[in-house]
């Protein structure tokens, strides 16, 4: 059995900074001078190096110093297949789609370009912080295996399948509802619940899915509960007229989703900026989750996700963030959380309901919990990542909280000339982190208690 | 008399791209292999490198390979003493400056704090490709001797002057009008036009002003017809009601600095986002500028600058574009591309106006225009800088379009293998720069013909 110590800074969290309103700290944890041990991948005890390193002696110990460790950032919604097409111009979502995204998803069949891809996405997320990841594939059964193949090699964590679409898409690019059933059954037997790999039934989103699409869908998740669901929702104002028109018998969007009994635990909807009220509160009822995804958001401009409103504790939905990739133009999720904060600044130009509003601003505590802890809870994962609790599995990200613009370390001895003491200190440098820092923090990045990237500039 | 080439692959302006709809490449200018040849510090011949080469034999050449070279950037709105306080959690306007601001802002009365400080914010610039800016000091004249004194050792051009204000700031902040005519008329004898720096009579803004400090910045600009105005305009709703009801006989924001005589050439606003159509239209009419400051308007949830109005031919205003550093999160005026890029596409989210709504999108073409010739145009420096014509200050930043995070090099990979042949290949990779890339991209920094700037990492 192999044991190692990891000594260091730990910055984690044991509750919902949204729940503290005022104590936010309530719901972190820190140890200036922390101690994890990990045995087999697993945190197998973890607190205050004096006290935890009393009860096992004999530890090898990697000393991360100058960092600050926080658990692996978790990405609820990227596409693996759009990669490479990150930061293309100039249209909202659905022309976006139809000019940029569809010819490069098609590449994905060819399974030397697709094993390629997957190597260069799961590089690309390490170099972010990011060791978990809820994803979309193509349309090719083909993209999903290089995929799963590729976490499998490196023993990450995923949460994937194949993506369904059967209209508004190129003929070349769609699936059948028959085909899409036989290959998501096959790949969900090959992968589901295999290493560390999770199987999520994917409709593209409602306007890309006929009735029968629809209903292979429902079928699939009745053969097999314990699967994830994953698909998009209300992203713009366009696409929920044109899901209402084809949907005539939905009063809504989410809607389409329950009508095919898709909607409850482990189902997420990436985006839901025009979600109403109502829709909020069946999210919530039934422990649904949404995806938010400020970078894409504001790259395509599809509009403001009401934050507060989401985490109204009278409704309070579960929340993962996304990178988007490629409608997102940041792979690291500290860029998602530049852009989530600046969202929910935006929000509060004109909101009357000062609850709201204070629900609305990303505090470290708040933006940090919901890429670790928050996104695994929305997902359905927390029992196997998400904080340092011993058992879980050791995906963890080491911060250099001075790397980025050349301006951003004297911005930090603003807080501490050396490594943080308290946890305020610590939360203050992780707010300069991820709204003047960026990617260029991530130092280290470690799964099931293995370094897999390490910045080298 | 030192006279030297640059070889390599260059990429300016010689019109607006917005006066080109659909044809956005005749307002630009590409030389794949180009040559620049500067003698003391200014430009004296560019062009094709064999046709320039012919007319300058035994010339000393830089090539600076795999790099495009543009126009230094100019940023026409940036607080000199924010520097440090850069992404200060949590607060809109009014507050953020009485909680994080002034209590930074007041130690710039230190000679030895302010000049260390200009040195460090002078390292900031140049490392994101900033050549040229539009600076605020604080109400400090020792801050603006600082600035001064050191853009002048490193031979930059910098518009700055003492910055008024006498109402809403703490006590121990303010000026007194006399005081702050007397120090304004003092600091233009002594930077005026000498070396590289022009002087700004600057108000902070209109709620900052009393009617005695804006009737001492009419004195000065009456004695100084010649010397620029510099202040802020229209940025929150919560201001703008404040400066109405502060100014009862003011019809609007822009009419209190209309009736002190400050609205003209060489005029400009920050920010702008809650002008009126007729505040656009007299801003367009009398040649006055706004000053855009994407990250700083997100940042402090501001609001979205309607940058299609503000481009309306029929009344088209002058715009800079600002870094607004420390409410804006980015030292490179990359990162307000980004973000103004976004700010465009979110304006776009909900309008009927097709004209306007295409106006909103910012191509490369004109983001990289915005930046350089667009900036020096509104702020009347387009005579010295801007792009490359002969004549002008040798003022250039050479990008690296594949340095940034770890997936924009497959991105540029789309586009190109090697350097770009074309100018649309030149203005895909720059959309990649700006989007998907960052300050990482600014290889070097060249000003009046020296490389003050050279990435080491």
């Amino acid at each position: 059995m192999a044991t190692l110590g990891i000594r260091g800074t730990f910055f984690d969290f044991v509750d919902d900074p949204w729940k503290h309103p005022g104590r936010e700290r309530d719901a972190a944890r820190f140890h200036a001078d922390g101690l994890m041990v990990i045995e087999d991948g697993r945190i197998a005890d973890f607190g205050a190096f004096d006290e935890v390193s009393r009860r096992h002696r004999a530890l090898e110990l990697t000393h991360l110093e100058d960092r600050l460790i926080l658990p692996g950032f978790i990405d609820g919604h990227v596409h693996f297949p759009q990669a490479r097409v990150v930061g293309a111009f100039g249209e909202q979502l659905l022309s976006w789609l139809q000019v940029w995204v569809f010819p490069e998803e098609l590449k994905y069949k060819d399974r030397a370009y697709a094993s390629e891809a997957a190597m260069r996405f799961f590089d690309n997320l390490l170099a972010g912080g990011t060791t978990t990841c809820q994803a979309f594939t193509s349309s090719s059964p083909v993209s999903a295996e290089a995929l799963f193949d590729e976490a499998r090699r490196r023993n990450m964590r995923l949460i994937s399948g194949l993506t369904g679409v059967d209209r508004h898409a190129p003929a070349d690019y769609a699936n059948t509802p028959e085909e899409f059933y036989r290959e998501s059954k096959r790949l969900i037997g090959r992968y589901h619940k295999q290493g560390r790999g999770l199987y999520a039934i994917t409709p593209r989103y409602a306007l890309g899915s006929s009735p029968e699409l629809m209903q292979a869908c429902r079928r699939l998740k009745q053969e097999h509960p314990d699967c994830w669901v994953n698909t998009h929702i209300s992203e713009t104002r366009d696409e929920v007229s044109a899901v209402r028109k084809e949907n005539p018998d939905c009063a809504d969007y989410l809607a389409v989703y329950e009508k095919y009994g898709l909607v409850g635990p482990r189902f997420s909807g990436g985006h839901g900026i025009w979600l109403s009220d109502d829709e909020f509160a069946r999210f919530a009822s039934r422990g649904a989750a949404v995806v938010f995804c400020p970078c894409s958001n504001l790259f395509l401009g599809s509009g403001l996700f009401r934050i507060g409103r989401a985490t109204d504790p009278r409704q309070r939905v579960r929340l993962a963030w996304g990178s988007d990739i490629g409608a997102g133009n940041r792979f690291s999720m500290l860029g998602a959380l530049d852009e989530g904060y600046k969202i929910g600044m935006l929000n509060n130009a004109s909101l009357a309901d000062a609850a709201e509003a204070e629900r609305n601003k990303i505090s470290p505590y708040r933006g940090f919990w919901s890429i670790t802890l928050g996104g695994a809870e929305a997902l359905y994962i927390d029992d196997l990542v998400g904080n340092f609790q011993a058992g879980k599995e050791a995906d963890f990200v080491a911060l250099d909280w001075k790397a980025g613009q050349k301006s951003l370390a004297w911005r930090q001895s603003l807080v501490t000339a050396g490594r943080p003491q308290t946890m305020e200190q610590a939360a203050d440098l992780l707010f300069g982190v991820m709204m003047v820092g960026d990617d260029r923090a991530v130092a280290e990045t470690w799964v099931m208690g293995q370094r897999l990237y390490r910045k080298t500039e």
